[in-house]
Protein backbone atom coordinates (compact mmCIF):
# COMPACT_ATOMS: atom_id res chain seq x y z
CA UNK A 1 0.00 0.00 0.00
CA UNK A 2 2.78 2.59 0.67
CA UNK A 3 4.28 1.46 -2.26
CA UNK A 4 1.39 2.61 -4.26
CA UNK A 5 1.26 5.28 -2.46
CA UNK A 6 4.48 6.48 -3.49
CA UNK A 7 3.91 5.10 -6.54
CA UNK A 8 0.71 8.09 -7.12
CA UNK A 9 3.30 10.74 -6.07
CA UNK A 10 5.75 9.40 -9.10
CA UNK A 11 2.54 9.62 -11.46
CA UNK A 12 1.84 12.87 -10.35
CA UNK A 13 5.05 14.29 -11.00
CA UNK A 14 5.81 12.60 -14.28
CA UNK A 15 2.45 14.13 -15.09
CA UNK A 16 3.62 17.44 -13.91
CA UNK A 17 7.13 17.53 -15.95
CA UNK A 18 5.91 15.49 -19.03
CA UNK A 19 3.32 18.75 -19.13
CA UNK A 20 6.13 21.26 -18.41
CA UNK A 21 7.81 19.89 -21.41
CA UNK A 22 5.15 19.47 -23.75
CA UNK A 23 4.78 22.87 -23.14
CA UNK A 24 7.49 24.37 -23.47
CA UNK A 25 8.08 21.87 -26.99
CA UNK A 26 4.60 23.53 -27.95
CA UNK A 27 6.35 27.14 -27.53
CA UNK A 28 9.35 26.12 -29.80
CA UNK A 29 6.69 24.26 -32.25
CA UNK A 30 4.78 28.07 -32.32
CA UNK A 31 8.19 29.86 -32.54
CA UNK A 32 7.78 28.85 -36.39
CA UNK A 33 4.62 30.40 -36.77
CA UNK A 34 5.05 33.62 -35.15
CA UNK A 35 2.77 33.03 -32.30
CA UNK A 36 3.22 33.38 -28.70
CA UNK A 37 1.48 30.27 -26.43
CA UNK A 38 -1.19 32.71 -24.82
CA UNK A 39 -1.89 33.47 -28.56
CA UNK A 40 -2.57 29.90 -28.89
CA UNK A 41 -4.01 28.84 -25.64
CA UNK A 42 -6.68 31.64 -27.18
CA UNK A 43 -6.94 30.09 -30.34
CA UNK A 44 -7.64 26.80 -28.96
CA UNK A 45 -10.07 28.22 -26.55
CA UNK A 46 -12.09 29.78 -29.62
CA UNK A 47 -11.75 26.71 -31.44
CA UNK A 48 -12.86 24.47 -29.17
CA UNK A 49 -15.91 26.97 -27.49
CA UNK A 50 -16.59 28.76 -30.71
CA UNK A 51 -16.64 32.93 -30.50
CA UNK A 52 -15.69 34.47 -27.30
CA UNK A 53 -16.17 37.91 -25.81
CA UNK A 54 -12.76 39.50 -24.26
CA UNK A 55 -14.49 39.36 -21.02
CA UNK A 56 -14.86 35.63 -21.68
CA UNK A 57 -11.62 34.74 -23.14
CA UNK A 58 -10.00 37.12 -19.92
CA UNK A 59 -11.87 34.77 -17.88
CA UNK A 60 -10.64 31.19 -19.13
CA UNK A 61 -6.88 32.20 -19.61
CA UNK A 62 -7.16 34.08 -16.16
CA UNK A 63 -5.42 37.34 -17.34
CA UNK A 64 -6.79 40.85 -17.26
CA UNK A 65 -8.87 42.32 -19.86
CA UNK A 66 -6.41 44.60 -20.78
CA UNK A 67 -3.86 41.91 -21.50
CA UNK A 68 -6.82 40.26 -23.61
CA UNK A 69 -7.36 43.25 -26.10
CA UNK A 70 -3.52 43.85 -26.37
CA UNK A 71 -3.35 39.91 -27.54
CA UNK A 72 -6.40 40.46 -29.87
CA UNK A 73 -4.97 43.62 -31.55
CA UNK A 74 -2.05 41.87 -32.45
CA UNK A 75 -3.62 38.75 -33.30
CA UNK A 76 -6.26 40.73 -35.55
CA UNK A 77 -3.18 41.93 -37.07
CA UNK A 78 -1.95 38.55 -38.19
CA UNK A 79 -5.26 37.30 -39.59
CA UNK A 80 -5.31 34.85 -37.00
CA UNK A 81 -9.09 36.08 -35.38
CA UNK A 82 -11.02 38.64 -36.23
CA UNK A 83 -13.48 41.01 -34.07
CA UNK A 84 -17.23 40.53 -35.02
CA UNK A 85 -21.03 42.01 -33.72
CA UNK A 86 -22.99 39.15 -31.88
CA UNK A 87 -25.25 38.18 -33.98
CA UNK A 88 -28.48 38.34 -30.90
CA UNK A 89 -27.27 40.98 -29.55
CA UNK A 90 -25.27 43.79 -32.24
CA UNK A 91 -23.55 46.03 -29.25
CA UNK A 92 -21.49 42.60 -28.38
CA UNK A 93 -18.02 41.82 -30.21
CA UNK A 94 -16.93 38.76 -30.00
CA UNK A 95 -13.53 37.31 -31.12
CA UNK A 96 -14.01 34.89 -34.31
CA UNK A 97 -11.22 32.40 -34.98
CA UNK A 98 -10.27 33.07 -38.82
CA UNK A 99 -9.15 30.38 -41.30
CA UNK A 100 -5.73 31.33 -41.09
CA UNK A 101 -6.18 30.50 -37.31
CA UNK A 102 -7.07 27.07 -37.55
CA UNK A 103 -4.35 26.50 -39.91
CA UNK A 104 -1.68 27.09 -37.45
CA UNK A 105 -3.85 25.27 -34.70
CA UNK A 106 -3.62 22.31 -37.06
CA UNK A 107 -0.05 22.60 -38.13
CA UNK A 108 1.09 23.29 -34.51
CA UNK A 109 -0.87 20.08 -33.41
CA UNK A 110 0.49 17.77 -36.47
CA UNK A 111 4.48 19.40 -35.27
CA UNK A 112 3.62 18.26 -31.84
CA UNK A 113 2.43 14.56 -32.69
CA UNK A 114 5.81 14.04 -34.96
CA UNK A 115 7.74 15.14 -31.75
CA UNK A 116 5.96 12.41 -29.81
CA UNK A 117 6.72 9.69 -32.29
CA UNK A 118 10.08 10.46 -32.33
CA UNK A 119 10.14 10.52 -28.62
CA UNK A 120 8.81 7.29 -28.32
CA UNK A 121 10.82 5.29 -30.87
CA UNK A 122 12.60 3.67 -27.97
CA UNK A 123 9.24 1.88 -26.81
CA UNK A 124 8.21 -1.12 -28.16
CA UNK A 125 5.13 -1.60 -29.74
CA UNK A 126 3.19 -3.46 -26.82
CA UNK A 127 4.65 -0.36 -24.62
CA UNK A 128 2.87 2.43 -26.57
CA UNK A 129 -0.21 0.08 -26.87
CA UNK A 130 -0.79 -0.23 -23.01
CA UNK A 131 0.42 3.76 -22.51
CA UNK A 132 -2.59 4.75 -25.35
CA UNK A 133 -5.05 2.53 -22.70
CA UNK A 134 -3.91 3.60 -19.10
CA UNK A 135 -3.81 7.19 -20.97
CA UNK A 136 -6.81 7.03 -22.42
CA UNK A 137 -8.58 5.21 -18.67
CA UNK A 138 -6.63 8.21 -16.85
CA UNK A 139 -8.79 10.57 -19.15
CA UNK A 140 -11.60 8.70 -18.86
CA UNK A 141 -11.65 8.78 -15.33
CA UNK A 142 -10.50 12.11 -14.84
CA UNK A 143 -13.60 13.46 -16.52
CA UNK A 144 -16.21 11.67 -14.35
CA UNK B 1 2.58 0.10 -38.16
CA UNK B 2 -0.44 1.77 -39.20
CA UNK B 3 -2.09 0.94 -35.68
CA UNK B 4 0.79 2.05 -33.88
CA UNK B 5 0.91 5.37 -35.92
CA UNK B 6 -2.72 6.19 -35.06
CA UNK B 7 -1.94 5.08 -31.30
CA UNK B 8 0.77 7.63 -31.51
CA UNK B 9 -2.11 10.56 -32.59
CA UNK B 10 -3.97 8.91 -29.90
CA UNK B 11 -1.80 9.31 -26.60
CA UNK B 12 -0.88 12.90 -28.07
CA UNK B 13 -4.39 13.88 -27.79
CA UNK B 14 -4.72 12.51 -23.79
CA UNK B 15 -1.96 13.85 -22.99
CA UNK B 16 -2.85 17.45 -24.09
CA UNK B 17 -6.31 16.19 -22.66
CA UNK B 18 -5.00 15.46 -19.78
CA UNK B 19 -2.37 18.16 -18.79
CA UNK B 20 -6.00 20.62 -19.74
CA UNK B 21 -7.80 18.98 -16.84
CA UNK B 22 -5.04 19.05 -14.27
CA UNK B 23 -4.22 22.60 -15.54
CA UNK B 24 -8.32 23.41 -14.55
CA UNK B 25 -7.85 21.20 -11.73
CA UNK B 26 -4.73 23.33 -10.31
CA UNK B 27 -6.45 26.54 -10.82
CA UNK B 28 -9.44 24.80 -8.44
CA UNK B 29 -6.90 24.16 -6.15
CA UNK B 30 -5.05 27.39 -6.14
CA UNK B 31 -8.62 29.16 -5.67
CA UNK B 32 -8.36 28.08 -2.15
CA UNK B 33 -4.70 29.80 -1.42
CA UNK B 34 -6.00 33.01 -3.39
CA UNK B 35 -3.51 32.96 -6.08
CA UNK B 36 -3.74 32.92 -9.66
CA UNK B 37 -2.62 30.20 -12.33
CA UNK B 38 -0.34 32.94 -14.04
CA UNK B 39 1.26 33.91 -10.00
CA UNK B 40 1.51 29.99 -9.56
CA UNK B 41 3.39 29.63 -12.59
CA UNK B 42 6.06 32.94 -11.39
CA UNK B 43 6.12 30.90 -7.32
CA UNK B 44 7.03 27.16 -9.79
CA UNK B 45 9.96 29.20 -11.80
CA UNK B 46 11.14 31.03 -8.68
CA UNK B 47 11.49 27.99 -6.97
CA UNK B 48 13.30 26.02 -9.37
CA UNK B 49 15.61 28.54 -10.56
CA UNK B 50 16.30 30.55 -7.93
CA UNK B 51 16.02 34.80 -7.78
CA UNK B 52 14.79 36.38 -11.01
CA UNK B 53 14.26 39.69 -12.76
CA UNK B 54 11.07 40.78 -13.70
CA UNK B 55 12.74 40.93 -17.60
CA UNK B 56 13.95 37.17 -16.89
CA UNK B 57 10.18 36.22 -15.35
CA UNK B 58 9.07 38.05 -18.98
CA UNK B 59 10.98 35.89 -21.07
CA UNK B 60 9.83 32.53 -19.21
CA UNK B 61 6.79 33.63 -18.79
CA UNK B 62 5.79 35.24 -22.70
CA UNK B 63 4.11 37.71 -20.71
CA UNK B 64 4.95 41.42 -20.69
CA UNK B 65 7.27 43.12 -18.78
CA UNK B 66 4.43 45.47 -17.48
CA UNK B 67 2.43 41.89 -16.74
CA UNK B 68 4.93 40.45 -14.57
CA UNK B 69 5.51 43.72 -12.73
CA UNK B 70 1.82 44.02 -12.04
CA UNK B 71 1.93 40.15 -10.96
CA UNK B 72 4.78 40.77 -8.68
CA UNK B 73 2.81 43.82 -7.07
CA UNK B 74 0.14 41.86 -6.11
CA UNK B 75 2.38 38.82 -4.98
CA UNK B 76 4.12 41.35 -3.17
CA UNK B 77 1.27 42.57 -1.20
CA UNK B 78 0.37 38.85 -0.32
CA UNK B 79 4.03 37.74 1.04
CA UNK B 80 4.68 35.77 -1.34
CA UNK B 81 7.48 37.15 -2.86
CA UNK B 82 9.69 40.07 -2.31
CA UNK B 83 11.99 42.46 -4.11
CA UNK B 84 15.59 41.85 -3.20
CA UNK B 85 19.04 43.72 -4.13
CA UNK B 86 21.38 41.51 -6.71
CA UNK B 87 24.31 40.50 -4.27
CA UNK B 88 26.85 41.16 -7.46
CA UNK B 89 25.42 43.90 -9.30
CA UNK B 90 23.42 46.14 -6.71
CA UNK B 91 21.02 48.04 -9.72
CA UNK B 92 19.71 44.85 -10.69
CA UNK B 93 16.26 43.93 -8.77
CA UNK B 94 15.58 40.29 -8.20
CA UNK B 95 12.19 38.82 -7.46
CA UNK B 96 12.74 36.16 -4.16
CA UNK B 97 10.52 33.66 -3.00
CA UNK B 98 9.20 33.69 0.44
CA UNK B 99 8.62 31.24 2.79
CA UNK B 100 4.82 32.08 2.47
CA UNK B 101 5.35 30.93 -1.42
CA UNK B 102 7.02 28.04 -0.92
CA UNK B 103 3.85 27.20 1.85
CA UNK B 104 1.48 27.70 -1.10
CA UNK B 105 4.01 25.06 -3.77
CA UNK B 106 4.03 22.46 -1.12
CA UNK B 107 0.18 22.93 -0.48
CA UNK B 108 -0.89 23.35 -3.77
CA UNK B 109 1.24 20.08 -4.90
CA UNK B 110 0.24 17.95 -2.10
CA UNK B 111 -3.81 18.69 -3.24
CA UNK B 112 -2.66 17.74 -6.53
CA UNK B 113 -1.79 13.89 -5.23
CA UNK B 114 -4.45 13.75 -3.64
CA UNK B 115 -6.72 14.25 -6.72
CA UNK B 116 -4.49 12.22 -8.45
CA UNK B 117 -4.91 9.20 -5.97
CA UNK B 118 -8.87 9.92 -5.55
CA UNK B 119 -8.72 9.80 -9.88
CA UNK B 120 -6.46 6.26 -10.22
CA UNK B 121 -9.32 4.60 -7.72
CA UNK B 122 -10.42 2.23 -10.10
CA UNK B 123 -6.85 1.42 -11.02
CA UNK B 124 -5.36 -1.93 -10.03
CA UNK B 125 -2.01 -1.71 -8.68
CA UNK B 126 -0.11 -3.35 -11.49
CA UNK B 127 -2.05 -0.83 -13.90
CA UNK B 128 -0.31 1.83 -11.40
CA UNK B 129 2.84 0.56 -11.30
CA UNK B 130 2.92 -0.14 -15.35
CA UNK B 131 1.54 3.88 -15.71
CA UNK B 132 4.48 4.97 -13.61
CA UNK B 133 7.01 2.83 -15.23
CA UNK B 134 5.76 4.09 -18.80
CA UNK B 135 5.57 7.58 -17.96
CA UNK B 136 9.15 7.59 -16.69
CA UNK B 137 9.85 6.40 -19.18
CA UNK B 138 8.28 9.15 -20.98
CA UNK B 139 10.05 11.72 -19.56
CA UNK B 140 13.27 10.25 -19.80
CA UNK B 141 13.19 10.02 -23.74
CA UNK B 142 11.33 13.71 -23.50
CA UNK B 143 14.60 14.46 -21.92
CA UNK B 144 16.75 13.42 -23.79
Amino acid sequence: MTYVFNTVEEIEKSLRCIAAILKKKGRDILSNYSITPPQFDALLLLNESGNMTIGELSNKMYLACSTITDLMDRMEKNNLVKRVKDEKDRRLVRIQLLENGQRVIEAALAKRQEYLREVLKNFSDQEIVQLEKLLAKLQQEMKE
